[in-house]
Order: structure tokens, then C-alpha cells, then sequence
């Protein structure tokens, strides 16, 4: 690390060139792949949230401001204006702690990096060429931002996905409206001053709104570029910047080595469980002995687990008193793991989070934190009534790197989100529709297939105040 | 200062109780004074500025979002929605570098608090009342909040006027809203996770972002708060809260003490002279003679300036190639004050720098840095042609809390702003309809004065994408 600024080469200015002059498809077919699957499991976790009640509220305050109908709000009729819709896709595809995780970093990058560069293609018509660019790019500069600071600036409370997020919406968005290299610096200079995150929030509707408001303040950093708005070309890397001002250690080379040749989306990952990726090697591990023994909650006399010290600091509530705390709760989630095998958006609500024989058996539930234990490992000891003990060590759980959700359970996932919301037949559609989006020559058909039929009424909705 | 979040009483809800039930008009004379100032104050920024590059690229870019016409941009013919004009009128107050200052912690509280307040106020047809009490409970938890964390907060890198004007904007528009203790504490806590700003931007048009962004931000988190978005309660004080995640020390006593008894609107002050208070005394010191002796610029021999060593560090610029540099050119402002009488922002014009009698002037200027000369303080002796010498030392200069800028000086300043955009006697109506403000039944008088009367063709701008 530096804190010299005289040290630091211009990386604001690389990253703003680079945002502006990549080719478009300037990478190989592995980076193009996990592009098209992260915009797929960002559009079905924005769908399956868009009628919670965060989305509601949100909704209902964007509504206040009279907006134009710019653009879709998934999963839903409403219209908004740009900046509101990119605020509220970025609240809803957050919402159910299910969507992509940036593993090295924890950084959820899609949420605020698709929902600002979508609103801003869908208004322009755009299509899915540029939108793949867009989003492969920002996802590129806020990702690389947080390899540079992480973990001492998460450690220090800061929600990483919110507070880099408005680099990698900036960085989209001045892709989507062509800035030159200049205008694209500035754009990731004005979105510097607006960080958005802080895990004090975890557990209340304000975690999704870090990605919502890192969606909008990138979206209208890059319009105000576009204008002429000036910021300092030195806004990330000067000594009152960005990254020495939110974080006491920088790495600097993060930024820009291998800039063009290695892109952070190839290690972008998809949770198969609608919680932290902190619990899921215990809720795998917990599925796994479910299913090789095929254990009912009632055989079960105690489940221990041994885990990485941050499972407890996360996720230790022992009672969570709804669906939301369910989520910080290894005890809940293992539970559920047991009883239904799977730990999705529904295993989360609030009714079964107060399920009598989800509370008993969450009550049976013992953690123990032991450094020994990796970050993305478990060790699950199951007692059975019976007394046999049953074993497993998960050295990565399902849907990290090392074990990558397969495309078909991609798939599944995106229906158990879209179906209860648009129905299966249109989930089928919206799949084909983005397993070749690079393709798509107008991105308001897949807008047009994620948000049901407008009813007459949602336009005066939409207008009033 | 502690950072062991069980020993922090809970602020944020105590703050926000205070700001939803502290009664109308809670305070005394003075308090209600200074509010009808601190207003005055910023209108006339706001309207003087309303045409700099800066505010057109904003309001360009906030016209991409075919924004509705809820709320008047000051100085304009343009109307915007409420959080648009909320951040384009943060950005006018707050470019010339001309507005209010809370000298503690050298927050610029009017741009944050006022631009949110009043943008809302006007479009619910609010009073005076309203916009008074919300503007005096907004400014105070801003600054409490920044004597709190002032000056490590601001060493590390914050531009602090906009990490802590967001808590501002969303405690005065949860008072306009009516919102009750528990809401204003969501309202707090949602705001809490957007400090917009970095000291790096100091010298671009991000730097007038930031109170802007503050404004939006602070808006909308009492937009989500009124419909049920939620925020942690304890989003200032707990461990990964804001002001251990943004600041090295915090005094917490600040937050709290005294709350409801001292106002920190009281300690608000204005500068007279449109650059940095360093000069003030200097400037002070040459008007003071000037106008006691009748002096022309052509009488003057020589002025001899004694300063505190800060004052050459800052501003020792001898030949200033346009206004910018001006303002950081002691000689420069003392010959514009000896010419005009005065050093408003007209006098820090390109045109007025290079006019032969100010230059002339201005290398007859002759300055020592003095350490026994407080920071406060400048001695001014000016030797005259025909052999008088004339002397005055300044403890301290017009517009500090020691000398606050009397009512007619406030006006003078407010003319020198708003007669160019407005014409003499719109300014002159301003001040009577601002000199009671609080008893105006319906702001949008205020706001019909404040803009030009629209052309025809303003609302086809405004509506054009």
C-alpha cells in the first residue's frame, strides 16, 4: 500500500479510457458466458422480489416524484424515470440476499451495475451488444476497486457493494451512452463522491437500497459527464480520494494490472440459497446429509457444526423473529436446510421462520466458531436419535468457484424467482430470450416479457403524487 | 471518544424523536433570527449562481430524466421534480463558494438542508412556518453531527458539508412531511448510508455536488421513511454506524447535549467577501478606510498589510491571471475593496483581475506575515499620496460569530447576487417577503419571485429527453 499520492499513477483516467475504448466483445467466450448468466440470475432475483415490501415503499416514493415512464420496473407494470427505476431494479434484485456475489470481494456486482446500464438501454433502445459490454465492464471497475481496498474497508463497515457499485454503474452507463475517455474519467469522478453502504444496515430494508443508490448515483454521474460536469480526474487514487478516504489499505496494482486481459465478471457467483454465502457451506453440508440419509427433522437429536469465526459475527441470531433475521441465522437456515432440502427465497418467510418445528429443530442447532475452518468450508456433525452420527466436511459449498452452479440450476433457480410472479410460460420465453441477449437487437423485449401486462390504471398510479 | 457500541446511548432515535416532536418555534429570538438569515443567505447564493456551466450541465442532466414540474430551480424559469430540483439548487448554492458556514466544523449547512426543504415545502404548498422550524432542526443535526466527528472526519478526506448534510436534508424534510419520531429515525437511518463527498474535488464542479447530492439523498430518505422503508435505529452510533465507519473520533456528547436548548443555526455565519475567510480581516481593514476617509485608489501611495503567516500561504497569488486565481490573491482583493467598497463575486471576475487600475493597485500592495497576528486579525496601513497615514488593525473581520454581518449587510450582499439574474426590485421584494418568512402562508409566493416568469418554451425543454 501507498498513501503517497504522488506514488500513484493516474487510475482514475486508465479506468476511464479503458471503460471507453475496450472493444466491444474484447474478451474471450468463458467472460461472454458468465456475462449472459449474470444477467440472468440479476433479472430473476429482480422479478422474484418485485412485489416485497421494500419494493413497494420504494416504489411509492419514486411515485411521489411524478416520474416520466421511462423504464421498466421489473417484474411489475409500473413505469419510472430512469434514476428511479435504476434505484428500485437495484433495491428489488437485492432484496432477497440471492443474487450474484463477487467472491473475493463479497461484492454483489449486478445489482447496482445491471439495474443503472438496463433503465439507461431500455430508455435508448439500445441492444443486447451493448448491454453485455456494459455490464462486463462495470462489473470490471467495481470489482477491481474492491479487490483493492477488501477487507479492511468492509472491516471497517462499509457495504462494498454499495460503495463500489456507483464506480461500476458510472463505468456501464458511460459505456451505454458512448462517453469518449474524458467524459467517461469524469463520469467515474463524480461517481466517486457518492459511496452508498453500511453493514449497520444489515438486517433492514436499507442493505438493498446500497446497490439501489449506487445504481441511481452512477446512472446520473455518467448523464452529468455526459453534460459537461467536471470532477477530479484524480477522484479514486489522490491522497483526499476515494480509496485512502473509505479504506486504510489500498492495493494499488488491483486496479489496472492485467486491465483488458483478465475481467473480474469471470469470477462472479450465483448463490443456489437465499442467504450470505457466509452459511451456505453449512446449509449445504446440512442438504447433502439430508439427502444421502434421508433424515426427517424428528430423527435429528443435535446438528453441530464447527465454522469460520465471521459465520457467528454474521449470522449468529439464535431467535430471529422473521423472515429477514431468518437469513442472519445459521440456526434458521440449517433448519430449513433439513426440512425442505433446499433454502430458497420461501424458506425464509416469516411464517416459517416462526414454524413450530423449524423453531425446535433451529433449537438444536450448536455452532462453534474455530479459525481452523476456512471461510468457504464447514464441518457438519448430525446426532440421530437413533445414535448414529453422520459426517460431512464441505471444502466449497455449491455455487462457488470451485463449484459453480450448473447452467440448468441457473435455470431452476430463475423459475422458483419468476414463476410465482410472471408465470412459467413467460420465464421459459425470458430465459431463451437472454441465453443469446448479445444478440437481442432491442433490449424493451426482454423488458417488455420481465413486467406483466400494464393494467390501465398503472399510469395514473404512476403520476400521482 | 468510544467505539464500543453498547456504551452509545441510542442517538439516531434520539435525534430523530427530536426532529419529529421538538414544537414549532422551540427556541428564542436569536434561533429565529438566524434562520430568516441563514434562508436569506442562501437564496441569494442560489439565485446568483443559477447560471454557472456547472448548474446548466446538472439541470441538462436532470432534463434527460424528463422530470416532472414539481419544484422551482431558483434563478430559473425551469422546474424539475422535487429531488432534481432538491440537487440542482444544493449545486447553485453552493458554486460560488459564497454561502453559509457553521465555523466548528466548517459545514455549509443552508445547501444540504435548504435545497432538500424547500424543493418539498413549495410542492406541498407548505408555509413559511414549516420551512423555518424544518431548517433550524435540519441544520442543528448536521452540525451536531459534525462537531462530533470534526476535524478527524475531514482530515481523513470527507468534505464534510455533504457526509453529514444528507442527515440535515432528511431531518428537515421528515419535519415538512409530519413524519413521527419512529419514521424520522428510518428517515435518519436510511440517509445515513449516503455521505456524498470528497475533499479531492475541491477546485471542480463536484465539489457543489456534493450538498446537492446530500439534498437528493436526504429527500428521499424521508420519501422512503414515510412509506415504510426501513433503516437500522442505530445507524449513527453502532459499531459499523456511520460515524465510526467514516470517522477516527467521535465525541459523542455533541450529538445529544443540550438538544432542544442550543440551536447550532446560532453559530451560523456569512461571508461578505466571496472568497476564503483567510482575507476577510484584510478586505475588512481596506473597506473600513476607505469608507471613513473617502479614499479614491489614485490617493494611495502604498498599503502595508501585517498577516498571520496563513494568509501568504493561502492567498499570497501577486499577479492572478483571472477570478479564480483572484480569490487567492490578498493584493487582488484589497484593490478591489479600496475600488468598490466591496469584494463580492463580481469582483472576482476575469475582466475585473486584469483592469489596469486594479493591478496598479494591487502592486502597491505590500503584505508581512506576522505570527503575532491571530488568523482573526490583519493590521491595514494605508499611506496616502498627500502624506497621511492612515492604520486600522481588525481583530476580528465583518461576518465572523465577533462581528456578525449586520441585516442591511446581508441585503447588500443578496442584491450584489440577485440583481444581475433578477433586476433590483424582484431582489428588494425577496428580501421583504424573506425578512418574515415564517408567516408567509404559502412558499410558492417566495419561489414565483425567486425565478424569472417561464417563457413559453421552458417547459418543452424541460420535458425533452
Amino acid at each position: 500500500m501507498s498513501t503517497i499520492e504522488a506514488d500513484v499513477p493516474p487510475m482514475t483516467r486508465t479506468l476511464g479510457a479503458f471503460v471507453a475504448t475496450h472493444p466491444s466483445r474484447g474478451w474471450d467466450a468463458t467472460v461472454e458466458r458468465e456475462a449472459h448468466r449474470t444477467f440472468l440470475n440479476w433479472l430473476g432475483c429482480a422479478i422474484g422480489a418485485s412485489r416485497h415490501a421494500s419494493v413497494e415503499a420504494a416504489l411509492a416514493a419514486a411515485r411521489d416524484l411524478a416520474p416520466s415512464a421511462q423504464a421498466s420496473v421489473l417484474g411489475r407494470a409500473d413505469r419510472l424515470d430512469m434514476a428511479s427505476a435504476a434505484l428500485v431494479n437495484g433495491i428489488s434484485s437485492h432484496t432477497f440476499d440471492f443474487d450474484d456475489t463477487h467472491l473475493k470481494t463479497i461484492i454483489h456486482p449486478a445489482a447496482p451495475v445491471a439495474s443503472a446500464a438496463l433503465a439507461l438501454a431500455e430508455h435508448r433502445g439500445a441492444g443486447g451488444r451493448e448491454l453485455i459490454d456494459a455490464l462486463v465492464l462495470g462489473v470490471d471497475v467495481a470489482c477491481r476497486v474492491g479487490n483493492a481496498v477488501y477487507p479492511d474497508h468492509y472491516d471497517r463497515g462499509w457495504h462494498i457493494t454499495g460503495s463500489t457499485g456507483m464506480l461500476g454503474a458510472a463505468a456501464a452507463c458511460a459505456r451505454v451512452l458512448c462517453l469518449d475517455a474524458e467524459q467517461a474519467t469524469m463520469a467515474l469522478g463524480i461517481a466517486a463522491s457518492q459511496p452508498a453502504g453500511l453493514r449497520e444496515q444489515f438486517g433492514s430494508m436499507t442493505k438493498a437500497l446500497h446497490p439501489g443508490a449506487a445504481a441511481r448515483a452512477g446512472l446520473t454521474a455518467a448523464l452529468l459527464a455526459r453534460h459537461g460536469y467536471t470532477a477530479s480526474s484524480r477522484a479514486l487514487e489522490a491522497k483526499h480520494g476515494l480509496l485512502q478516504t473509505f479504506s486504510t489499505k489500498v492495493d494499488w496494482r488491483e486496479l489496472t494490472d492485467a486491465l483488458g486481459a483478465r475481467f473480474e465478471i469471470s469470477f462472479n457467483s450465483y448463490k443456489p440459497f437465499a442467504c450470505g454465502v457466509v452459511i451456505h457451506p453449512c446449509i449445504d453440508g446440512c442438504v447433502q446429509l439430508r439427502n444421502a440419509h434421508g433424515l426427517q427433522a424428528e430423527e435429528i437429536e443435535r446438528i453441530f457444526l464447527k465454522v469460520h469465526p465471521l459465520v457467528l459475527a454474521l449470522t449468529g441470531k439464535t431467535s430471529p423473529r422473521d423472515g429477514l433475521e431468518g437469513k442472519f441465522s445459521v440456526y434458521h437456515a440449517c433448519a430449513a436446510a433439513i426440512v425442505f432440502g433446499q433454502a430458497g427465497e420461501s424458506e425464509f418467510s416469516d411464517a416459517l421462520v416462526a414454524r413450530p418445528d423449524l423453531v425446535a429443530l433451529r433449537q438444536r442447532v450448536s455452532a462453534v466458531a474455530d479459525a481452523a475452518i476456512g471461510k468457504e468450508a464447514a464441518d457438519v456433525t448430525i446426532l440421530c436419535r437413533d445414535g448414529r452420527q453422520l459426517h460431512v466436511f464441505v471444502a466449497h459449498a455449491i455455487g462457488s468457484l470451485e463449484r459453480p452452479l450448473a447452467d440448468a440450476d441457473l435455470q431452476r433457480k430463475f423459475h422458483g424467482l419468476v414463476d410465482p410472479v410472471l408465470g412459467r410460460e413467460r420465464a421459459d420465453a425470458l430465459i431463451e430470450c437472454c441465453s443469446s441477449l448479445a444478440a437481442c437487437e432491442d433490449l424493451r423485449r426482454v423488458t417488455a416479457l420481465a413486467c406483466p401486462t400494464p393494467e390501465p390504471s398503472a399510469r395514473l398510479r404512476g403520476e400521482a403524487t
